[in-house]
């Protein structure tokens, strides 16, 4: 069994296992009675958090402990907007941000607040310029991840919040994915994390506001965690917390590089080995343990269940895995092929045998799927046409409508020699999928993608032939 | 070591601790996730859902697991006050919930909405007619927890869920000190606890929602749990927290007997071992493990220090042990005695000879805090004054400004037989707990307590000596 998702939740490291164990038997008690066990119970509390900032960067008077990384998010943006209410009530996000920094914005917006999202490059960055463009004299706070949980792109954060130091604006760093390989860099006012992403035990998040940060603590009051985290404390999991995150540190000089010559490994042969693939993300500039890419012509979800057959556990940002049936919103915000999309992110000691078996898994388990999506079979050569509505001629219609990826984009490509060079060809469509695949698709094969229009019934996708 | 503050925390039961050991290999990765790691984790999940359920009484979908029993209040009220909001913004708490409720009412009193809090008798029970007459068309949501968690009193939840159903109301039942003892009888509609309290671990808590209550999450948007607990699942913990609720639910018809004859034995015991005590809480309508008397004469803090050394962990609702300076709101609203206050919470599996040596060494460690403090030495016996500011006559005052709990009471105590019967004395004090303490004095030791007047600074407490 190889397990490929450290990005979703990291296997327990094992001293957050032995730390856990220790601190069952010490940390159980309330840390604020006076007795021993609650004395015992805060000394751990205190250490962890010592131990913790230090890791982070921070004091620890900046540092709570939350109950996870999205708490340590929805808290941190909600405290640090209320603290500058009256600055203003703008909040700047980028496009690629996890849901839960998009979901705390979409609630900023039901009260009333504005919020601005920056878009990304193709790589999945966003450009400092952009970013400081979205700066205004109301914004009352701006949010950037340290690197992206999707493609594993870092952010220029250093830069970003350089431009928001000058514009008074304070920075949240959402650093759940970047926290296990190092600080973050730069000068940020918040930063948030998730234990479970570097080996700890799930149910512990660290949220940090520096000193001088405004913060105004939103919902119930209570008296744990400063305020700012309500709740008795998971000691136990904190401790557990702590140590891991010092140990995968002790780990990560040496690990990012390995773990870096796997996954440059796997981005180099992965289209070598697989026709019509697409790696997505910042080939350099990324996170150690992490890629994606997408397959044309392939259904995201059977992939994954055939490659979990074959004993790997991997995620997939594409819409046919998910139930809300659209497509990952990074990969639509960097405007890349989603369909057939993998995520592989390598846990701390990953053998590179299993990634080599991968390499070899691979190449059939997608041949596989395509095969029996009746994709074409060759990467160039053209396939007959299966179900146009209209006979061939300079102008054919494909009606998709009601297929799901990646059918319409496969329907797309049979017939797309079906028209002469010049030629369009006009897919309906109702799967929201194809707004991003199609496009996609048309750059990757070298043929226009003229643009939609409305039809009766969704959309029709307009694409004109210009390469043999 | 004797820990008496299973109210607090209880120590995790041994069923949760290999609970938890076990589920830590299973439990780790995302439960949302298709793949087998992930399969493995939402099957723990849904078994630990089922055995909650099980065990609160309500349909596994009713069910979902929080952070904490804090989160679990908070969350439940704001999202059963938002589901109602047509109705109206009335909230009905008791005058002696959890912080945690409190809070809540206090922060939807900040956003616009109405609370009534409906008093408890001296037992700390509320009274059935009290509850229904708070009962009003604009009321969106009541809350009554099942037992109290200071004195142990048991709420009357089914009298009071009727009153609600006839006037269309939901009741929110914070069950987080009974829930180890047996499900909350009675037509309730939501439902909070937190394990922690039952011998599982930190960080879970437990919101159940009937089906058909109107209820809106409120705070940004997560898929998790329904959408009511946002953040990753902690599924080891949630495992170990339902295997150990079910484990102390096996243990719970003999324990309860059995704890509650040590307790009824404490109760009967301390009256006659320690002078001037006051045995507060119902004596028989209450939690089997939990019980809490008040010492005239005794700084709470440093009798819980004491108790400390002598190897007891006991919790006190006294002013004088918080931070606030304000005595237990429990025990205000009850209109008992504060100084003093000790409360025992027995752990299951407690033996006999614990208690035996607590009520050997409780004796003399209060008589050594009493004696520290220059307290009068006997029960009844006059003891001279010590500080009189005006001669003695038929009115005497006493200046305590400055001075804290318990010495406005034990100056008190010492000049009462200074005035002749019929004559008053005049307590000046700026401690909150005179309020509290010294109309309790006069009950227990049969004076008048005429009323309280404003002076200069502070407040003056006048009372009229009618005993010998």
């Amino acid at each position: 069994m190889s397990y490929f998702d450290a990005a979703s939740s990291a296997p327990l490291h094992p001293v957050a296992r032995q730390a856990l164990h220790a601190s069952l038997d010490e940390g159980w008690a309330d840390p604020a009675r006076l007795y021993r066990e609650g004395r015992r119970a805060r000394l751990l509390l205190d250490a962890a958090r010592e131990a913790a900032a230090e890791a982070i960067g921070c004091r620890p008077d900046e540092l709570v402990f939350t109950t996870s990384g999205t708490r340590a998010v929805h808290t941190g943006i909600a405290g640090a907007l209320a603290g500058r209410h009256r600055v203003g009530s703008h909040l700047i996000v980028s496009a690629v941000e996890h849901s839960s920094v998009l979901h705390s914005a979409e609630a900023h917006r039901h009260t009333g607040g504005t919020v601005s999202e920056v878009p990304v490059l193709r790589t999945g960055a966003v450009s400092p310029a952009a970013y400081t463009d979205a700066l205004r004299p109301d914004t009352a706070l701006a949010c950037l991840q340290s690197a992206n949980h999707e493609v594993g792109t870092r952010q220029p954060v250093a830069a970003v919040a350089e431009a928001c130091r000058g514009a008074g604006v304070p920075l949240l760093v959402d650093a759940a994915q970047s926290l296990a390989w190092g600080p973050v860099e730069g000068g940020w006012s918040l930063l948030t994390g998730s234990a479970h992403k570097w080996g700890g035990p799930a149910g512990v998040g660290v949220l940090a506001v520096r000193k001088g940060v405004r913060y105004a603590p939103q919902g119930p009051a209570d008296e744990r965690e400063s305020g700012r985290s309500p709740g008795f404390e998971n000691i136990p999991a904190v401790v557990a917390a702590a140590a891991s995150l010092r140990a995968v540190r002790a780990e990560a000089a040496a690990e990012s590089v390995r773990l870096r010559e796997l996954t440059d490994r796997i981005r180099a042969r992965v289209p070598e080995l697989v026709p019509d693939v697409e790696v997505v993300g910042d080939p350099v500039d990324r996170l150690p343990h992490l890629l994606t890419f997408s397959c044309l012509y392939v259904d995201g979800e059977t992939l994954l269940h055939e490659l979990d057959r074959e004993g790997f556990s991997v995620s997939s940002g594409s819409s046919c895995t998910s139930s809300t049936l659209t497509p990952s919103h990074v990969l639509k915000a960097m405007g890349v092929l989603s369909e057939g999309n993998v995520r592989v992110s390598l846990p701390l000691g990953t053998p590179a045998e299993e990634v080599e078996r991968f390499l070899a898994v691979l190449p059939r388990t997608v041949a596989a799927v395509r095969e029996k999506l009746g994709a074409p079979a060759a990467a160039v050569a053209p396939a007959p046409a299966a179900s146009p509505t209209s006979p061939a001629s300079d102008e054919l219609v494909v009606d998709a409508l009601g297929r799901r990826c990646p059918i319409p984009v496969i329907e797309l490509a049979k017939v797309i020699t079906d028209v002469p060079i010049g030629g369009t060809v006009r897919v309906l469509s109702d799967d929201e999928a194809a707004r991003l695949d199609i496009p996609a698709w048309c750059e990757m094969r070298n043929q226009e993608y003229v643009g939609e229009e409305p039809a009766p019934r969704g959309t029709a996708y307009v694409i004109r032939r210009t390469t043999p």
